[in-house]
C-alpha cells in the first residue's frame, strides 16, 4: 500500500519521450506547445485606425485648425505613399493604417464634409492618438505569447493564426491501448443481454476523458482467464500505455496483476490509499510500455484516469497542469477514512458541494454531478468556505 | 437599429429543420438529442455484489449462525442456478449477481475458512442487504435519463455505453460557409507580409467556437469590390449558414450589406444596440440560406458567435441551453453607454473580474481572458456580488 502522493509521484516519474512536430493548426487543439510561441512582428503592425474617419496632424499645443483639405483615402490593405501637407487630412477606414506622420483621427460622425474640405462638429475635444490602435501595443515584437508545455486550446487559435502559425509546434501522438477484463462484458451495442451481462461503459468512459489528448487509442477485452490476459496484454504492450479495466482486486477473478507480471511488467505499486479506486496497479515493461490496472468501477476508473492516467499524459509532453482546480465548498464535511477520499460533486455559483450516490458502481453517479472533489487523507475535517481540490468531469484544458 | 434581446428573438425565430439520425457513440459527442434516451432494464439488473465474500439469507431476527457450510461460488459473468440451504453461504466476487433468495454479503476481510466452512471476526454487527447493490437501485427500467434537444457531452458517453446505445438518436450535420472579406487578410502560413497585411484569423476564431457542434464548416475569403463579395456570396449560400467577417459597417469599404441584398437575401436587422460588435447584420435567402455579417474585429467576432451564431445552431437542434451561465462579478462597474456591453473578463474562485485591454481589435485580448460578461443596457451600475451572465471562450457545453 502506498500514499496518494507517493503513488502520484511514482507515475510521473515514468514519463515517456515524446517527438516534437508541427501539427495543422486546427488539428493541433489538445496537443502541447513543443516549443515557444513568438510574435513575428509587433501587433497591430501600424498605427491602426480604430474608427472610419480622417487623420491628420496636429502638435497638440496651438489649436486644432477649423478645415483641412482631403488629401485622399486609405483602405485596410492600403499603405499611404505620399506627402501630407500641415493643411491636409485623409480619409481612412477602420482596419487601415495610419501614416506614420498623422496622430488624430476623428470620427466620422464627428465631422462634415464640403468642396473638399471637412469640417468639425461644434463642442469636440481632441486628444493625440485617439482612435488610433498604436504600433506593438497589443503584442511587441519577439514577445513569447504561449510557452512550451502548455496545452493548445481552442482559445489560443485565433492568436496563433495571427501570428502565423499555419502550423504549430507540437507533438507526435502517443498509443494506448485499452484492455477492458470480465467475463460479465459486452458491447454496448449488444441489444439482448443474458441476466448476468453488463455492457462495457469503462473503455468509453476512458475514451471520453482523453478526448482531444495527442493519443491515438485501441480497444482489446479479455476474459477473466490467464491465458486470454496474457494474449491480450502481449498485443498490447506495443501501444506506450496500456490501460486496464477490472481484475485487479484481490478476488478470486483478479488476475490481472499476476497476468502482468508473467508478460515481464515490474509492478511498481498495487493498491493505493485513496477511496474508492484503492486496488490500482501501476508497472513498467522493459520495452518500455507503462501499465495501469484500473479497478472495474465506472467511479474508480474516472479517478484513475484523472488523478494518474491524464496527469502522466501530460508528463509526457512536458506539461505540469493539474487536472483540478481550485473551488470553494459550501458545506462541511467529516472524513469516513484515514484514506484520501474522492466524492462526487456539484459546480455551483458559490463553489461545490457533495452529491449523494448508491457507490461506485452507480452509472448515473458521473450523470448527476459535475465532478468530484479530493478529501485529503490528513483533513479530519472540511469547513464549508475551505478551498478544495476540484476536478471537473468536462475536459479541463 | 434593433435591441439585443429582439435581435437574438429575430435570430431563433429563423431556426432551420434539422434531420434526425443515428451516430456512432464517440462521434455523436457535440451533436444532440433527437429521442429521450431511457433505461432497457433495471441498473444495477440484479442484485450485485458490491465486495468479494459470503453471501447467505438470513430473517433479520434470530441470531446469525456461527458457522455457514459453503456451497460454491459465483464469479462476475456467472448465474447461480441451484438451491441454497438455510445453513449454506456461497463465496461472491464483486460484480456478480447475488442470488435472489440471499441478503446478506460479508466482506472476505470479516470471515476465515476452514473445512468448507466460514466464521465471522468477532464482534461483527450485521445489516441486511448489507454490501449489495440492489437491483434498480442506480436507474429503474424506463426511467428517461436524457432528453431530447440535451446536447451529447463526454460525460453522457459512459452512461450511453451501459443503457446501450453503440449508436446515438441524434442529427445530420448543417453546413456553413465562412466568408472572410478584406483586401488586407492574408491566410495564416503567409512567413512573409507587407507592413499593412494582417493574417486571417477570424475563420479560426469562429471554428474553434464551433469545434464539436455537428455544422461542416467550409472556407471562402473575398476581396473589397462588389464583384468578389457578389461571387462569394452566391457560392456560399449553397449552405445552410453563411458567416461573413468585415466589411459591414459603414465605411466606403463596407459593401457586405449591399452585397448580400444583391445576392437575394433579405435583412432583418443590421446594427444592434450592443457594443462592440454594433455592426451586425442579419438576414436570410429564399432558398433557406441564413446570413450573419459580422465586423471584423476580433472581439466582435467573438460576441457574434457566442450570442447570436451559437443560441441559432442549438436552436436547429431544439437545445434551448444558454450559451452563458452565472457567475458572481467581484467588483462594482459603471455603464458607460445606454447599449448592452460586452466586456472580456476573468474566472476565479469566487466570481469574474472584468480585465482591461486596448481595445476590441487587440489580438491578444482572448488569450489573456477566460470569457466575457455582460453588462445589460438597463444597468446603470453592477454591485460587487451582483449575479451576471458570463460566456467561457472555452466549450461550453
Amino acid at each position: 500500500m502506498i500514499s496518494f502522493d507517493d503513488a502520484q509521484k511514482t507515475v510521473l516519474s515514468k514519463k515517456l519521450e515524446t517527438t516534437p512536430t508541427q501539427i495543422p493548426l486546427l488539428e493541433s487543439i489538445g496537443n502541447f506547445y513543443s516549443a515557444d510561441i513568438s510574435a513575428d512582428r509587433n501587433y497591430p503592425p501600424f498605427n491602426r485606425a480604430a474608427v472610419d474617419g480622417i487623420a491628420f496632424y496636429w502638435d497638440g499645443i496651438s489649436p486644432v485648425k477649423e478645415s483641412y483639405q482631403i488629401a485622399g483615402s486609405i483602405f485596410a490593405g492600403e499603405m499611404w505613399q505620399k506627402d501630407i501637407q500641415a493643411f491636409e487630412c485623409v480619409w481612412i477606414m477602420t482596419g487601415a493604417p495610419v501614416p506614420k506622420q498623422l496622430n488624430m483621427l476623428v470620427r466620422v460622425e464627428d465631422i462634415s464634409a464640403q468642396n473638399n474640405h471637412i469640417y468639425f462638429r461644434k463642442g469636440l475635444t481632441f486628444t493625440r492618438m485617439q482612435n488610433i490602435a498604436k504600433e506593438g501595443e497589443d503584442i511587441l515584437k519577439d514577445t513569447v505569447v504561449l510557452t512550451k508545455g502548455m496545452r493548445i486550446t481552442p482559445q489560443h487559435v485565433s492568436t496563433l493564426a495571427s501570428l502565423g502559425y499555419g502550423f504549430v509546434p507540437s507533438y507526435g501522438f502517443l498509443t494506448a491501448t485499452i484492455l477492458r477484463t470480465g467475463n460479465e462484458i459486452t458491447e454496448p451495442s449488444t441489444d439482448v443481454l443474458a441476466a448476468w451481462q453488463i455492457r462495457d461503459s469503462n473503455s468509453f468512459t476512458i475514451r471520453s476523458l482523453l478526448k482531444d489528448y495527442p493519443v491515438t487509442i485501441n480497444m482489446r477485452s479479455a476474459q477473466d482467464t490467464m491465458e486470454a490476459l496474457v494474449t491480450q496484454i502481449e498485443a498490447g504492450k506495443h501501444s506506450n500505455i496500456l490501460i486496464l479495466t477490472g481484475g485487479v482486486s484481490a478476488g478470486a477473478a483478479d488476475l490481472v496483476p499476476e497476468a502482468l507480471l508473467a508478460c515481464g511488467f515490474t509492478c511498481h505499486f498495487h493498491k493505493v490509499e485513496i477511496r474508492p479506486g484503492k486496488p490500482i496497479w501501476f508497472g513498467t515493461h522493459p520495452t518500455g510500455c507503462i501499465a495501469f490496472g484500473l479497478p472495474g468501477n465506472p467511479f474508480s476508473v474516472q479517478i484513475g484516469v484523472k488523478v494518474f492516467v491524464e496527469p502522466f499524459i501530460r508528463a509526457c509532453f512536458n506539461n505540469r497542469d493539474k487536472t483540478f482546480i481550485h473551488k470553494i465548498l459550501t458545506h462541511e464535511r467529516l472524513k469516513k477514512i484515514s484514506f484520501d477520499e474522492f466524492i462526487v460533486a456539484d459546480e455551483n455559483i458559490h463553489g461545490v458541494c457533495v452529491k449523494k450516490h448508491n457507490g461506485s458502481g452507480d452509472i448515473s453517479a458521473s450523470l448527476s454531478s459535475t465532478g468530484m472533489i479530493r478529501h485529503q487523507a490528513q483533513k479530519e475535517k472540511l469547513e464549508a468556505g475551505d478551498t478544495v481540490d476540484y476536478y471537473p468531469w468536462m475536459i479541463n484544458w
